[in-house]
């Protein structure tokens, strides 16, 4: 079994260069077909009807039906979504006959991608979200306690996160509809209840979980990527003046729980293995249960656009990448569970904003804009943005590349509409 | 239909005297019969399984093999449990001769409680906790910033709370293993790792909802009580020093995760009716969502018992009142719905911990011990307590007094076992 699609592979499905899911990707996804959802995985441009497959004999008959990545959790074998997508890429190798040559089969399980039937690729159960981005963490210290060092005395030493709120998480291509919340201006003597005047986005990554912890035993950093179905791409919409009356002393809540946004597809590590790289330093040395060797981190590119209702084309505001995380995935994980808490198969984690050094690297308006201070110019409109106006559509992307493909997560958009 | 029982009816079923479960209380629970669970309601000491008495005609069909409280969820009918509830007070009543005489099924129906066999009511999709106790907000605020006003400037604008971890909910009775966390002392220069050496309870209500808003619509706060099933109470167990180290900026995470307990019991609104009293004054007057008249809250007394492992019996440690809740259960839900959240039936809520004025009065050991520097005395073995300790048992208990009569939630028991 080939977990690692090397990059010398194609398929007989024909990928455009710059797609980011050749061969060596096969995310995992779900679609629904004539109204009915069906698990996926994806090649090109279009969808792979797992359940049709596994009921054509050619994938394991447990998935035969197959919804979404939740039926592909196995507590006898939690790491069996492997194995389905090694086959998988057996099946779509260009010297492999089995599937290329049944015509009927073929036309059957290989269909064209409909972005409005495009639905979450697993229903989260809980939803936990860190603040891993060191730059951006840094950005908001120096923000918002500018007399004091931008990172607080805990960060180097915890990977900082809350719990977060499941139901709320939407799919790629959801509207997402501006929250009404209450705010207070510094000079205003009472707050007010009204739609956010200071709507953003957050740049983010996060992963579902393939297999939980049952007894509540805390999973150890070493093992904790097992536990990961794989990555996907994340934003974490955030109603900036709420959450700065709201927050205190209890963190962020109603500022965050109106919507999340996640990519359809979840990519596999097994697929973002050629990409991993060491983790930044990490000093002071973390304690043992989240002391990590090799290779932790991956050399992604993330990529944040802005469309406002006036402009024909998206423009991109920001470029940043995926090694800015202080915190490994699996150091989060580790955490996490390190009380005892019990994780389940399906629960979703998300990264922090995941910030760049530079000016245009940063992962959300409030850092790009500087709190208000240096709005953006849309060079097509003129337009000036500080936080998201109605109509205003912000796509995400991330990917990275191998010799002579790319692997990705495909696009995570959402537009802003009035309250 | 009656949805109040009066005060002068009786049950053939004999209820002792100072029981929390007479006829004007029949709350929801679920208990395991032969392994398999069972929605159940409770007369004195006796449960009545509700799924046996609909498949013999006398409740309604569609709870046939009913296994807790969310088969009480009816999307076309929320308020359904109600009826559900009023028609077993008619069977109850001591005139009704249906059941009493019906030795056979009655035999079958009502059986004594094996406290081993109680289960969760309700299991959890997500839970969201509060932080309206005043009192214990103010005795917070006076404990860890001396020299500021005790309560922030937000606390009388907004039901503060955060999303908790729904996961790890647990029924009375659950041994609370100690959690690992991470602390550091004011004196140490570094973090570390180990069992928490501040373990403490907060003793909150709650309340699980019978329906959502699908279409994530705000829930106008005169409404907000038609979606509560009921009331539980509430034992949100917290590592202090852990929460001290990790809660900035984003509130406390780990230090609340690993175990919260709620009582087998779901107290229906309709059983608690003539309890109701006028909220204490809120000024400044909220905002216009939030605004709500009428006997918005409850008298009804909270206790905290203590025993340690050397004692034969516990000792009460701290007796409050629910009417100490500055923000109603319909305030804390119109809030958190208002920017577009949507909850779900199963949906649990907790209040925050219920402090009275006096130092006898507070819900935690935090403040009972204020913050350990005055350590509570057991009489029966002379020993002191400022956190609790391995094998201490923490019970907590809630009763409102009628002509005649008691209505209550049973006890709320949590044994501390080591790391």
């Amino acid at each position: 079994m080939r977990f690692l699609v090397p990059a010398s592979t194609r398929s007989w499905v024909e990928v455009p260069v710059d797609s980011h899911f050749p061969i060596q990707n096969l995310p995992f996804g779900s679609i629904a077909r004539e109204g009915a959802p069906r698990l996926v995985s994806r090649i090109g441009d279009l969808a792979v009807d797992l359940g049709l497959l596994a009921e054509a004999g050619l994938l394991p008959l447990w998935l035969s039906g197959a919804k979404d990545a939740s039926d592909l959790v196995r507590w006898e074998d939690p790491l069996a979504f492997r194995s389905v997508r090694a086959t998988l890429a057996e099946l779509l190798e260009s010297g492999n006959s089995r599937l290329r040559d049944d015509s009927a089969l073929r036309e059957q399980a290989l269909f064209a991608i409909d972005p409005a039937a495009v639905r979450l690729p697993m229903r989260p159960g809980a939803f936990v979200d860190f603040y891993s981005g060191v730059h951006h963490a840094s950005n908001v210290g120096r923000m918002f306690r500018p007399d004091q060092p931008p990172l607080l005395p805990n960060y180097r030493h915890i990977p900082i996160g809350y719990n977060g709120r499941a139901s709320t998480v939407v799919v790629s291509g959801t509207d997402i509809r501006r929250p009404h919340g209450q705010t207070k201006g510094a000079n205003d003597e009472s707050p007010s209840f009204g739609p956010t005047q200071e709507m953003d986005f957050e740049l983010e990554l996060g992963y579902f979980l393939a297999s939980g912890n049952p007894d509540g035993a805390p999973i150890p950093v070493d093992l904790a990527e097992d536990h990961m179905l794989g990555l996907t791409l994340v934003n974490d919409w955030s109603a900036r003046d709420v959450q700065r009356w709201e927050y205190v002393p209890l963190g962020p809540f109603l500022a965050k729980s109106f919507a999340t946004s996640v990519s359809p597809w979840i990519v596999t590590l097994d697929a973002l293995a050629l990409f991993r790289i060491g983790g930044m330093p990490q000093d002071p040395e973390p304690l043992p249960y989240l002391q990590q060797s090799g290779r932790t981190q991956f050399e992604m590119v993330l990529e944040v656009s802005l469309q406002t209702a006036r402009m024909s084309q998206p423009q991109l505001i920001a470029r940043s990448n995926m090694k800015y995380l202080y915190w490994s995935l699996a150091q989060q994980l580790a955490h996490q569970t390190s009380n005892g808490t019990r994780v389940e198969p399906g629960d979703l984690y998300a990264t922090g904003t995941i910030s760049g050094e530079t000016e245009d690297s940063a992962g959300s308006m409030l850092e790009l804009s500087w709190r208000g201070s240096r709005p953006l110019a849309m060079r097509e409109t003129g337009e000036m943005r500080t936080f998201l106006e109605d109509g205003d559509v912000v796509t995400m992307s991330a990917y990275a590349d191998g010799e002579g493909y790319r692997v990705g997560f495909g696009e995570l958009r959402g537009k802003i509409v009035p309250a």
